[in-house]
């Protein structure tokens, strides 16, 4: 059951001129549902992209890499559910390459400009015949509409489509940024996120987008975890067709690249926020807000410590204001030389710790009272310096176990 | 429901010359339920510890630390369960020194003389009141006999008492050492655990038994993982009274150093798995070993990075060999440069993982049956160096969901 989140309506996905997208159903693992995605580029479309920092790097991230690091302008992507693709040794990479091979030449393009990605069971090869089979279905659907569709196409235990849209204005003229994920466990993304795929109109240089990829991912995908674990096939790819004309941003210091980050994150951010609402089991979205660090680095392993704690996650699932596992997981954050007697902390409106005890103003019917809604900000204090992040997570229930008890079976 | 783990027989907890345990019903959190515990040592007693790394170090830990740093010989142990006395302030500095006070009063020693240990619920105050009026219960019922009840007199959410006995030939005199522990959540021991206290008869100068509790604690209580998350409270200290008689044992290359660490690491090493087998919820006994690694941190981080993960556990409960999440787990260690390719991984006698990829001789129900019995050992060789260590843990069951949504309530 995801938190205040609802599929994206029919329609609500703007096209970007440029992009077009297909599906099918390829009984990849399971029958009768879409299982894969095909969006084809017009020429011309620049592509960056990041990718998971887990050692064991999927074979459709190893070819991803290849193909991004050889080349910039590229023509389709492939997208496969039910399969991950990944410690599958050679024959996996093989098996991405054909993907590639079989996309390219219904696009008439080579395969190099193809870029595979797979998510699903790790540890079993793709079957890659079904795969070709069903492309062509894909190539017959094409459509600038089928965003939606898009996303359903890409989702594994995701119980919601993720889509979002936005228009802005960037460099004196009107762009479009859309944007599909999936993704609601196995789920803290390092430099990535599970799959997530954004496209723009907009006319951006290679090293630009390079460059707002990052920024994009560190600002939304990267501040999402469900439990904590970076899955082997975490990709994010940021697609400008140019079509929107005028001039190539090819400066970050111009403010047309300011004003397109700003439209991209306004897709981005709500398509993270989205992962951990329908993150598996998931009852609540909670976010973790801390401040008062004296870097990033400190702010961000404090909010992970908190987010990803187990103790914590099922006392949000009770309702349980069992505040002192709040207490337990800042301290659990490695902060060098922290000194607790700087640190407060506040669920919602009541500040339950107050310079790193009990605040004398907490009362039990408060916390009660601020746990019981669907969404709960944690805000922490380390009082010790300026710097700040928010990361994004849902509560753990009884569901989080069944889902991935039973996932395969 | 603990995994093939009995409490000790009455009488099978050998009694240490030089110590008595006392136990009381303070009704600390609940009534009707033993929840404090005196241990009085003879004169001459030598006492060591090792504690949390927490930031959030609980009040009788900041006393105990006080105390270790300033004295060698002590009198008293008095531990409380119900009630962390954590996240207090001064307030609850002053608690955990009323608790040695009286204690003190009771037994006729110094203060700085008794060590203080609380376990529970963090962020509420300990009622000293309670303490203070069970105590001389407690002195009334000391014995040398009372090591069972004293272990019952400690637990939280245990549900199975833990203790254990040897007895050795260390430096060609028979000494004795006992030990119990409690835990089963908020549980990945950070340089000790939970709460755990060892006695031996043996006598030992301060420095070599400062040196023997870290070493005995790295090879047991340290390798055990519940949940990943460090409690506040993590305490473990080891007695030595001195009354098998004989030379001190004052060098730590001596002979009988090396024997009573085997001996210590005989009831330590139960005591620790103990607390997994009764980890919370659990339903497997899981022994994760790793080898071929350059270093005892790469080992240690990998054998943690599979014992935490979700993922994993989970798939232990529902005894589903999704093996690729073992791969997942070890890629996301952190290992630098890791390459996949010379890391293999057995489930009992079954190889899963040959040379990073799935083995060619794997069957899925050779997976299917080593993933049934209640005690399974996962062995990971990373292939790059000679290090090795080993963790314990457990599954992740619907039931940890349960008793940590219902811990307070």
């Amino acid at each position: 059951m995801a938190v205040n989140l609802a599929p994206p309506a029919p329609g609500s996905l703007s096209p970007i001129a440029g992009v077009e997208l297909g599906f099918a159903e390829a009984g990849i693992r399971k029958a009768a549902r879409r299982d894969l995605m095909l969006m084809r580029l017009a020429p011309g479309a620049v592509v960056s992209g990041v990718f998971t920092q887990n050692s064991f790097a999927a074979a459709p991230v190893q070819v991803c890499r290849e193909h991004l690091a050889a080349g910039s302008e590229f023509r389709a992507v492939v997208v496969n559910a039910g399969n991950a693709n990944c410690g599958t040794g050679e024959q996996g990479l093989q098996a991405a390459r054909a993907t590639c091979a079989a996309a390219a030449q219904l696009l008439g393009c080579s395969p190099q400009q193809v870029l595979p990605f797979s998510t699903g069971v790790i540890l079993e090869h793709l079957p890659i015949d079904k795969v070709e089979r069903a492309l062509p279905t894909c190539a017959a659907n094409l459509s600038a509409d089928h965003w939606v569709e898009a996303a359903s196409a890409i989702m594994t235990t995701d119980t919601v489509p993720k889509g979002a849209s936005t228009r802005a204005q960037v460099g004196g003229r009107a762009v479009t940024v859309t944007g599909i994920a999936k993704g609601v466990g196995m789920l803290q993304p390092n430099m990535a996120t599970m799959l997530a795929f954004l496209a723009t109109d907009a006319p951006v240089a290679r090293p630009v987008l390079d460059r707002l990829v990052r920024e994009v991912a560190d600002r939304s995908f990267n501040r999402v975890t469900v439990d904590g674990d970076t899955s082997t096939n975490d990709s994010f790819i940021l697609v400008a067709t140019g079509k929107a004309g005028g001039e190539t941003i090819d400066s970050v210091d111009s403010a047309a690249y300011g004003e397109l980050r700003d439209a991209a994150l306004a897709v981005a951010v709500p398509l993270a926020q989205a992962i951990a609402r329908d993150g598996e089991g998931a009852t609540k979205f909670i976010t973790v807000s801390v401040k008062g660090a004296r870097n990033g680095s400190e702010a961000l392993r404090t909010a992970r410590s908190i987010a990803n704690s187990p103790l914590v996650k099922t006392a949000f699932f009770a309702s349980d204001p069992n505040l002192g596992r709040l207490l337990m997981a800042i301290g659990n954050a490695g902060i060098e030389g922290l000194d607790t007697s700087t640190v407060s902390l506040s669920l919602g409106d009541v500040q339950v710790i107050d310079r790193g005890g009990r605040a004398a103003s907490y009362r039990e019917e408060d916390g009660v009272r601020v746990m019981q809604p669907p969404e709960i900000t944690i805000t922490v204090d380390l009082g010790r310096g300026e710097a700040a992040t928010v990361v994004w997570t849902c509560d753990f229930s009884y569901d989080y176990v069944k889902i991935n008890a039973e996932y395969r079976t």
